[in-house]
């Protein structure tokens, strides 16, 4: 089975390396356009995973990895002490762009490790470790990704139809998307399926990324608007839910993007399974519930306006969390890279997780 | 209690009727700007309600009301016989405009009983009756609203959270609206209390409408996006739910805008009490469940834009049901003007009001 063949070959990546360059697809301009910017330093890359040009926990690692790459090209010439303060100090900085996703703090800390274990070598061999990490880390995502698809496969059956909160998919990812990754395959291997994908607001990644790469791969898809989801439920129309996550704690909480843990209810209320797609890269031993998860409250301006258009008054007060916590049991299983996970999530993860 | 004292001044009427002249204030621009647009015939008047310039249940029944007697202006050189029958005609293409909400039957059918009964009189007194039907449909919601603002009003205690749904306010009534009608009157006792507004997509009802009117009454009022709701619920931010209905069937099923199922299985999960206001004008003993009352599916393009911004990839298939059915076994009372009712609905609705 060719991976490659999975995918469109319409769809952009999100990241490209090209050269010794970073250059990030700016998703908050899909789906009108496919524009990529060129990441010229740590603040630009800062921004642009703070701003959401580059989202999706697997995406915003391997862009924060190559980032580092970038930004320490210009510190080659500092003695080797120097080169490591730098880097840790820019690969901290970069793990503050946002706090959710654990994948960032994942990725900046096996940079820092191989820069580390690299340390009695000459700068120019430091950096090409590093390159080469950010690398292995971009290309073990699509081996992870690779590996839901299989896990998760099973799950889908002719004719069901499948709901998605958010995009976890080709464009948070490398390559197959975490939800997505079963979708694909199942695809690729002829089993029709309908999928309904949350607009998911505030920033809308369901209707202007989901809906955008499963409509060009020619996967059946119907757009709704978050709150239709009970109602598609009741209609008999969901016969499972499959999302990504950003972090997945020890005892199996799931942080993933707000909304998701309503989406959970709805399906235990109408007895519909509800899986989550995790690769291991999120998957953070060290966090041991979802009370512990840190949850990112964004600007107001994302709940009171869209494209430039004000949706709502002045002055008016506004909550604006961009993840919530869905707690384990409320899952039906996590979809992993190692097999699917039904129970016993603190030991299971442990086990097949720990170091 | 005056109960004119409990909104503020600032906050237009949806609904004016001066001079034998239907004035209804385009609620598509709110809060941007408060325009009203006269209406000149049956036409306009079918659009308006199709278009949700008026809306809300009581609203739309009001408004029909008087766009009957302002469309019948024209036709009063007619003989008793041909008055009567264009009257029926008239009637039923305002009704058509909207299928969900029952108030539109319910008035354009007292509408046509007045009619039929002063059909002995000269075209002229029966035009006059109609007036005056119109105008006692207008005064009796008022009347309405009052009674579920006190019969609501015990629910609301100090300190706490209150979240809703949609806009049920005063701008889809006469006054004081249906699920805002006891908030009102708590605040003009000086109760403390917080409402959270879901922001209410496609539309924006919530946003653009709710969070207005209960903002310019000065209450405390936070904006949220529909899917927060569980997440705000798992924090133990809300205390209890109240929405407004298009209908409740016999047996106390409740369809409302679209995302009331869900909120009403988010408030089951967290144990939270879950409200609905209805009117008697609202309640159709006709109709056995819910599942007989007619769902509105709207224009793909409202959940494939917003304010003119495209929010999703073109050709996208949508699903876009304005309304949901929630089952009475999920409510904890409905508010009528009449009393609490708190369980056996098809019983108590038929003993308080049944013919």
């Amino acid at each position: 089975m060719s991976k490659i063949e999975l995918l469109p070959k319409s769809l952009p990546k999100a990241i490209r390396w090209e050269e010794n360059q970073l250059y990030l697809l700016d998703q908050t301009r899909l789906p009108q356009e496919a524009v990529y910017e060129r990441q010229e330093n740590e603040r630009q890359v800062w921004q642009s995973i703070k701003d959401l040009k580059v989202r999706g926990a697997p995406a915003i690692g391997i862009a924060a990895a190559y980032g580092l790459c970038a930004a320490m090209a210009k510190h080659k010439s500092l003695g080797p002490a120097e080169y490591l303060e730098t880097l840790d100090r820019i690969a901290d900085y970069l793990d503050s762009s946002r706090p959710t996703a654990v994948n960032l703090r994942w990725a900046m800390q096996r940079m820092k490790t191989t820069a580390k274990s690299a340390a009695d070598q000459n700068v120019e061999n430091v950096h090409a470790a590093l390159i080469e990490e950010a690398e292995k880390i971009h290309a073990e995502d699509i081996e992870l990704c690779l590996g839901m698809a299989r896990n998760g496969l099973p799950l889908i059956t002719s004719g069901m139809g499948i709901l998605t909160h958010c995009n976890a998919g080709s464009l948070a990812t490398s390559e197959l998307g975490t939800a997505t990754a079963p979708m694909y395959l199942a695809h690729q291997q002829g089993i029709p399926f309908r999928v309904y994908a949350d607009e998911t607001r505030p920033l809308l990644q369901g209707a202007r990324l989901t809906a955008w790469e499963l409509q060009q791969a020619g996967i059946d898809i119907t757009l709704i608007t978050d709150n239709m989801a009970a109602h598609l439920m009741s209609e008999g129309l969901i016969d499972m839910v499959i999302t990504g996550t950003d972090r997945v704690a020890a005892n199996g909480d799931v942080a993933n993007k707000i909304g998701t843990h309503g989406v959970a209810i709805l399906a235990k209320h109408f007895r519909i399974p509800f899986y989550v797609a995790c690769p291991s890269s999120t998957i953070d031993l060290d966090t041991a519930t979802g009370a512990d998860i840190p949850i990112e409250e964004r600007d107001p301006s994302e709940v009171t306006s869209l494209g430039g258009v004000t949706t709502a008054p002045d002055g008016i007060k506004v909550r604006n969390p961009a993840f919530d916590v869905t707690p384990h049991n409320l899952l039906s299983g996590l979809i992993t890279e190692k097999g699917l996970i039904t129970g016993n999530y603190t030991e299971k993860l442990k086990s097949m997780f720990g170091s």
